[in-house]
């Protein structure tokens, strides 16, 4: 069983939900959309990611022996319902806004169609997917404006959330414009390059820093990029100086320094002025350790020369907003629309199409979210992406994702590409055809 | 290749450090120790958990045909050092403070001794399995001490870091002290009991929220929490109040209602209020929605009639703490003790052991960290968990951590219980052979 594929990632309620629809034979078509109720605080917008994931997760999900054992053995389900579960396949078809596109609160970013019991399924599976990639990318594409121009490595691996996250944070940051990762999975499985250097343990394990450098740039002639602080940090940058003619000799050129601790600004200064010293002009500064995008954005307006810059763990975690108020909420069953009215939670009910009207230079000026079927101006975000269980296309190259993100990037309107909250967040209209079939729900409710 | 298990799982630099070692036959033992560096804010412990989770890994991993393909076509490695790691495993010993063990900054949770290559190669998913483990269960245990008494369910999947993070958040919470999980896999994967009620979706996609009601029961009459606040909360438990006799001419008991928006505080007195009146006094009153352990106190100490919460997205993400500052540092090298002195980052050098000293009541009263073989009064922490790659002894019955968890928060001192930061610290100690050590080693550096 691999647990990633497996349809028991789910809450135990979408099971017994499952079966009361088998019982109730209650399987007519359900409409479920997913979508974010607000942004965290600061943020402008949010990035999606995370639906190529979701589309393998629709196309692979089936209760294996394993899965079925487990339901057997639980007590809670009728024999009948498990020879019922041995063919469930998901038939149903999803709409999607591509990865890479900036959304904003209530804009349903996938919609799922299918019999019920489907799609409630695998509620818990997509949100699951969905909102850390799409949170992760959001968090990314911060680093990526703050800091134009530098190359943003992801180095978040070992705080990730277990290894999916490690993963899939790799990938989402790709997609948000971060130019590599130091996860070798993630290269090897999504094809993501792949950069790294080397560990002050290493250091540590030779009696001398110099003959560890020696030793890595001989093994790693196309890698020379030096982590100096593990006893002193000028020191070290000027031992990598030292070597520079040496391994010159042999045909080993130095790529540059890593600076993983204290005074970033200072530090990155004097390394600068010892390499230039020592005509290693094209050497790099490249700097890590607990950086974020408000750190970026510091030692960039302190005019610290630092050519790139490893995030990890604030990137991973999401630190300042580890989630979205992101769900997946029933919006018309049986060809009716519904809606949930909880306190502070009620939902725009019906399947809906958003609209993104852009000005004259290109850039989006504001949202519109409708019924679907009512046209509006502007460009619509929801496509077809997969028709009874089978995806529509093969699966997009990353490659041409973060083209995509790069270009929604470089059209968002000037106020929402700074790191503090816009003093105008992103106008994105209901519109009247939606609102009248909220309207419409709520009487039918009453009445 | 099942991704949980691949050695690939590293960061770039672990494999271009082995490839060195490798070259330079530096392949004598070393010691790496796993500790987290300081509490995060709020926190006045944290709980040890993800050690069985890590011996898999070190008893499993290897460089399957994927792997070796990648390596291979890096064109970063030599074909011998491919060869090389087709026959790569590990073969270290482990040392770990048992799981469930409450632990400080500064602690050594896990000793890893083996060959450099070995112990530096596994480094990355080492830390990302311990780190988010034992982040949760600390967390988790915050509730538990916030909410004596009262049932605790993990209800995190859908907004956990992907899927792995779901499974081990369910697992750290219930080391903690959470009673069940609402994931189905982490019940079929670790024995974790499961739990469940129903959706909004599940009310909305019925004509009447009775009928709902009706065919849930019939279908889970085990499971009768019926979720009440999809349309109006009094009035949801009204119709369950209502449907009580029919229900138990069936032989259908109420379980309870669940809460999930709204003034919880009103609406559970009201709730209660309503299901005494109907007799149904046996009738359990379960709460969700955003909550975490500020607001399990609050509630609690509101007074409101709740018998169990469900806590999800801020469980699962450690929401106000997302990472803890885990390192994983090198002590020893070729029997030599190794010490990193980066600015803030310096390290204890050494093979280390902790001894809890408790007072006369059996309470914790203090520790000490020192080198191993230098004893001290108390009981030593660590201890040896596998030996030469393989695990000593079965993997521990999770019960069986549960119940040390259990004993351990019982026996914290009453200052550190509550979820405010403690007037005072739990007291650490550095023993004065371990302060030698490290001068010993600074020493030996500086000559």
């Amino acid at each position: 069983m691999d647990p990633l594929r497996s349809p028991l990632l789910t809450d135990l309620y979408q099971l017994t939900m499952l079966h009361t629809y088998y019982r109730a034979r209650m399987e007519q078509t359900a409409v479920f959309e997913l979508f974010v109720r607000k942004l965290p605080e600061h943020r402008n917008f949010m990035m999606a990611a995370g639906l190529e994931q979701a589309l393998e997760f629709l196309e692979q999900a089936q209760f294996g022996p394993e899965e079925l054992e487990w339901v057997k053995t639980s007590g809670l389900f009728t024999p009948e319902f498990v020879t019922h579960l041995r063919g469930w396949r998901f038939t149903g078809d999803v709409h999607a806004i591509p990865e890479g596109t900036v959304f904003f609160p209530d804009e349903p970013i996938l919609r799922v169609t299918a019999p019920m019991p489907e799609a409630q399924l695998v509620e818990s599976r997509l949100i699951n997917l969905i909102h850390f990639e799409s949170m992760v990318a959001g968090k990314a594409a911060r680093s990526v404006l703050a800091a134009p121009g530098r190359t943003l490595v992801d180095f978040g691996l070992r705080r990730a959330h277990g290894a999916e996250a490690g993963l899939l944070a790799a990938r989402a940051a790709y997609i948000a414009g971060f130019a590599s990762t130091a996860t070798v999975l993630a290269g090897s499985k999504f094809g993501i390059p792949v950069v790294g250097t080397m560990a002050h343990s290493f250091v540590q394990s030779h009696d001398s820093e110099s003959q560890a450098f020696l030793d890595f740039a001989r093994a790693f002639p196309k890698c020379t990029i030096f982590l100096v602080d593990t006893y002193d940090t000028e020191a070290g940058v000027g031992k990598v100086a030292a070597l520079a003619p040496a391994l010159k000799r042999e045909g080993i050129p130095i790529h540059g320094v890593r600076l993983d601790s204290g005074d970033l600004v200072a530090l990155a200064n004097s390394s600068r002025r010892i390499l230039d010293a020592a005509g290693l002009t094209d050497a790099v500064v490249f700097a890590s350790g607990n950086l974020d995008e408000y750190r970026l954005r510091e030692l960039i307006d302190a005019g610290a020369p630092i050519n790139g810059f490893g995030v990890g763990t604030s990137l991973v975690t999401s630190a300042d907003a580890p989630s979205l108020d992101a769900v997946y909420k029933l919006q018309e069953y049986a060809g009716r629309p519904r809606r949930k009215r909880s306190a502070a939670k009620a939902t725009w009910p019906g399947r809906k199409q958003v609209y993104r009207v852009s000005d004259a230079s290109g850039r989006f000026h504001h949202d519109v979210v409708t019924v679907e079927g009512d046209c509006q101006d502007g460009e619509p975000l929801l496509i077809p992406v997969m028709r009874t269980g089978k995806r529509l296309g093969k699966p997009e190259p990353l490659k041409e994702v973060r083209a995509r993100a790069a270009a929604q990037l470089a059209r968002l309107p000037a106020g929402l590409t700074g790191l503090d909250t816009a003093l105008e967040p992103y106008r994105v209209d209901i519109s009247p055809a939606l609102r009248q079939l909220a309207e419409e729900v709520d009487r039918a409710m009453i009445s």
